[in-house]
């Protein structure tokens, strides 16, 4: 289905290490273009480009007008469809002349959502074009080390076990030192503030560091430890397929679904020693 | 500590129902303002306003600006500071004379990030400004349908099942019947999906109809759900303070932590029958 891409990938696990097929969640970029009327004449504005698993691409950009206050209801709405070859990265929203998209627009000092994964570029390779590849270097890892991590980031998120409710951003030197943690309801801020923290106190670009998460891997994690110069990502939940290609474009090492017992690489597995 | 907030909630289980005080995850939003230089004059600019856990202000600030390839390294920041009375909602981050913020923001196509939960609206209250408070009347439902809906949504959700990595939005009648299921990486673009799908099929406002979801409770869910009408968000996960805040003022019933023998009721526990 049009939710999932197969990679192949290594698994290591205390047993060993094996070459294995894994289904992963798509993630894909979706532009959303908005067909409105100005006076007497139609306008077409490429709202926004939202990451998205494919799939239902005019509910997605029905419910995003929606829930941004653009429509109220479907008597506001003449057609959505998406364009081009399907499966589509890009939907069309045709409003009804009752609408008044530049009045909203205006009231919103520019576009954008309530923490919702909107962003004002306009495709996947305008998004990579600012990652400066990560630097061929020595930069090597233990897999024991990183089968350690789960123990040792519980010990420094005290507020998850209260809560439940906060993602945690680690930052690791090879040896398993844990240097820094941060946390925050969001995992790209959890993410943004240890990667500030390292910027302000001089440790980018990081090359001989690595960044631990206990969210899942998207694209846009991979992106923000790339602009920081990390050679690696890990993650307690799985990555997505464009987190997966995008750490393989840039040669980062990748990996996931991190345990006691065990751990998947799904990029850079060069970088770690079994 | 700054991301924690206490508030007095009912929980619900197989043996009756007791008030307890429960810790909740911190969110608030943070105002992100740069000032750069436009020839030989500096210049203030609210960048975005971005909902997150609060602490850490200026690591934030600078890190959304490194991954957002605003700045490059510690040589572009002269200073970044919160702003007012601490703890602060409101982080300033002085570029050096020798970043050219107006030639990035152009180059962007107006401001935004990589799914990052930056917006451009400008305050907590401006955000809420849109929401219709939800419609008295007499949607209630039983204990028993809150209890079974993880197995039920399980029973709908075949990606998740292979991948772990996607989460899931249902739309649910009091009895329970779970009318959709919508899938995707981020827990926004199901919503989206599924509230989009609601509209397309003339079923908003959705009034006899809630929500349900795999994920934690953020703000954005609340203020989604609001603006199709419903009554009344379940989660798997836990709520965030500010989302408890807004369905507390919308007088929308707000449920958390759902598992076969409790759940949580953070907000309008009226419409439950136990």
């Amino acid at each position: 289905m049009d939710g999932l891409r197969a990679f192949s990938i290594r698994r290591v696990t205390n047993a060993g290490t094996e070459r294995i097929t894994d289904q992963i969640a798509a993630e894909e970029p979706l532009a959303i273009v908005v067909k409105h009327w100005q006076k007497d004449a139609a306008v077409t504005t490429n709202l926004a480009v939202t990451m998205r698993t494919p799939g239902h691409e005019k509910e997605l950009a029905a419910g995003l007008l929606l829930s941004e206050g653009v429509i109220r209801g479907l008597e506001d709405v003449v057609e959505a469809r998406a364009l081009g070859s399907q499966p589509s990265n890009e939907v069309l929203v045709e409003l009804a002349r009752g609408v008044d998209f530049e009045a909203w627009r205006l009231a919103r000092n520019g576009f954008v959502s309530s923490s919702c994964g909107v962003c004002g570029k306009r495709s996947r390779e305008a998004m990579r074009q600012d990652l400066p590849p990560v630097q061929e270097g020595e930069f090597r890892v233990a897999a024991r080390v990183i089968q350690a991590l789960p123990a040792a980031l519980r010990a420094r998120q005290p507020t998850f076990e209260e809560t439940g409710g906060l993602h945690a951003a680690a930052l690791v030197r090879a040896s398993g030192e844990i240097e820094a943690v941060f946390e925050d309801i969001g995992r790209h801020n959890a993410l943004d503030k240890l990667m500030g923290w390292a910027l302000l106190s001089g440790r980018t670009p990081l090359r001989e560091r690595f960044v631990f998460m206990s969210s899942r891997g998207s694209f846009e994690l991979v992106q923000k430890a790339a602009m920081a110069g990390a050679p690696m990502l890990a993650t307690v939940g799985g990555p997505s397929s464009l987190a997966i290609e995008t750490a393989r474009e840039l040669q980062m090492t990748l990996v996931g679904f991190v345990r006691e017992e065990r751990f998947n690489v799904y990029s850079g597995e060069w970088r770690i020693d079994s």
